[in-house]
């Protein structure tokens, strides 16, 4: 396959994303083509001392910067390695775009260029959630493509999440969970009252409310909420995550005694701080649109670009764009029939 | 000062209950009316050997529970420890009333039995939350009295926290910060937008828009957002924290290297697990309404209820509700001159 990659998206482009192409390319056999300033892109090939065919370059001039704002910089900037990018996918030029770049823009882009797929009202963006119990990391759509969501969209969103688990993780009959206020049934506002029983009657494994507490602890294989909530949770397991190993860690070091029981741990707290590390995950899917778009952490490394190029490869190999479009067809003849 | 205490309501009323006002007691010199099942208090304070005269038992036969509907409960058990309680509160028999009970029913008995301050459209419930990365905690409003609100209602909740904190606490013009997706202005639902202005022309101390990766750091004294997040934020942070904390304790028992270091590090990491500690906190005021009501978590234990009563007296000596009802009174009349 043909992965295409925006060579001009984050806080660490090109620099990052070149060396995490060229450490790709040395696992893989397939294609990957970086779109972007020629000069830079070659300039950061010759600095990982690339020499393969795997890679190449496709010329673009403009960048998106995280300050743009998504619909303008999507409308204007049509020389920009996302708009060009996502031209290339759309007229078939590869199978998968991958971006660290403007997350609104790219979520924009996507459903501008690629348009949505027939059922779905809004894509989304499922971003992989750790489990901080120590089991498997888990999916949480949307993560921040709609700040705000109705009730059918919370359907699509558990629609999409539990396709891509199931088709692109492996995981069978895969456990969808609403986060709301209590795990009761009539908990929560108008909004998630209304998505409950949609989840309940529809074909999904769907197990019920999540509250707080417990969407870290892995009860369910995708986690459903609107983007605002999924913001929140997503940036704030982070925060507590990492303040909290901190803590730890200036804890251990405040005498002598601890110090040394510091020092003798040391190697087990690394190995669970790894856990919570994005850039062992991959990227998020952008899901909804009518073709695979993967958006990676805006500072993304060239290990996290490594694992989203790696670990995004199923999603256009298993052809979850073409299982989700056939699913909103078998959705739409229920409720055809449902209505008769 | 008179404080009245819910004898029947939560997971571990009445034995924690009494044994709490009993702990309580033993440090004031204030009275404690609590409001239950004669016998069953009775019971209790004998187990305590209590014999004192600061501590007496107001009769109510019905207990509203944890599974009870919030209006029916409080419209038709009339004769509940929370709706006796909250009625000898309106009644002046007592200057503040703490309950460990169903967290629905009370903020539903305060609004319906106490009254609404004017000028303030949703009572809230302000919880204290925690700063993770090791600071004082700071206050969360509202943590769930309502599922949704609207952007008066997030300037209200902002007015009523900063409020509290400055006069029951004693920080100086706290910092007010909005939960939203992003930083910048501009950001979030139109819900977001709209309160992001008005508490931007307001006289308090706002300080902007807070992302999840913040709201633990501290970087506010007040957290304001609606209580479907805010309930989201408050048991996530305490599911993932808690999960952390065991995933650490596990680890350091991974090898013989990591046991021993294990032991040596125990002791701080203790001192660290107490800050996380909603027991030495004290409860979470009910704001907007015309006396002072605590809640206590559901599964408080005498420790917590102590503190909730201890650590709450300032809210009604304070006249908190007096300085809210004046401050809406302001805002009133500031409204009508910007109108004409």
């Amino acid at each position: 396959m043909k992965v295409i990659l925006d060579g001009m998206g984050g806080d660490n482009a090109p620099q990052e994303i070149v060396k995490g192409a060229v450490e790709a390319a040395a696992e893989i056999s397939d294609e990957i083509l970086i779109v972007g300033i020629p000069e830079e892109i070659e300039h950061e090939l010759k600095r990982n001392k690339y020499r393969g065919e795997q890679i190449s370059i496709v010329p673009a001039q403009e960048v998106i910067t995280m300050e743009d704002s998504p619909v303008r910089a999507i409308k204007r900037k049509t020389d920009s390695s996302m708009v060009v990018g996502l031209n290339m996918l759309k007229d078939g030029e590869g199978d998968m775009f991958v971006s660290a770049g403007n997350t609104g823009a790219l979520v924009v882009g996507a459903r501008l260029i690629l348009g949505r797929i027939r059922g779905i009202d809004r894509p989304a963006l499922a971003s992989i959630y750790p489990d901080t119990t120590g089991g498997r990391p888990n999916m949480l759509v949307d993560a921040g493509a709609s700040s705000e969501s109705k009730a059918n969209n919370l359907l699509e969103y558990a629609l999409m999440g539990s396709t891509f688990v199931e088709k692109v993780w492996g995981r069978e009959n895969p456990r969808v969970g609403l986060v709301n206020l209590g795990t009761e049934e009539g908990k929560g506002t108008s909004i998630t009252k209304d998505a409950y029983q949609m989840l309940k009657s529809s074909h999904l494994n769907f197990v019920g409310n999540v509250e707080g507490r417990d969407i870290s602890k892995g009860v369910c294989d995708v986690i459903v909420c609107d983007g605002f909530t999924g913001n929140v949770i997503l940036k704030l397991t982070e925060g507590v995550a990492l303040s909290i190993f901190k803590l730890v860690k200036n804890s251990l070091m405040g005498n002598l005694k601890s110090k040394i029981g510091g020092l003798l741990v040391k190697s087990n707290l690394m190995t669970l701080k790894e856990r919570f590390d994005y850039e062992e995950y991959g990227g998020a899917p952008v899901l909804g649109v009518n073709a695979p778009v993967i958006k990676m952490h805006g500072s993304s490394t060239s290990k996290a670009v490594k694992s989203a190029i790696l670990r995004g490869m199923p999603y256009a190999q298993e052809n979850v764009v073409e299982i989700i479009k056939q699913e909103m067809l078998d959705v739409e003849e229920y409720i055809e029939e449902e209505e008769e």
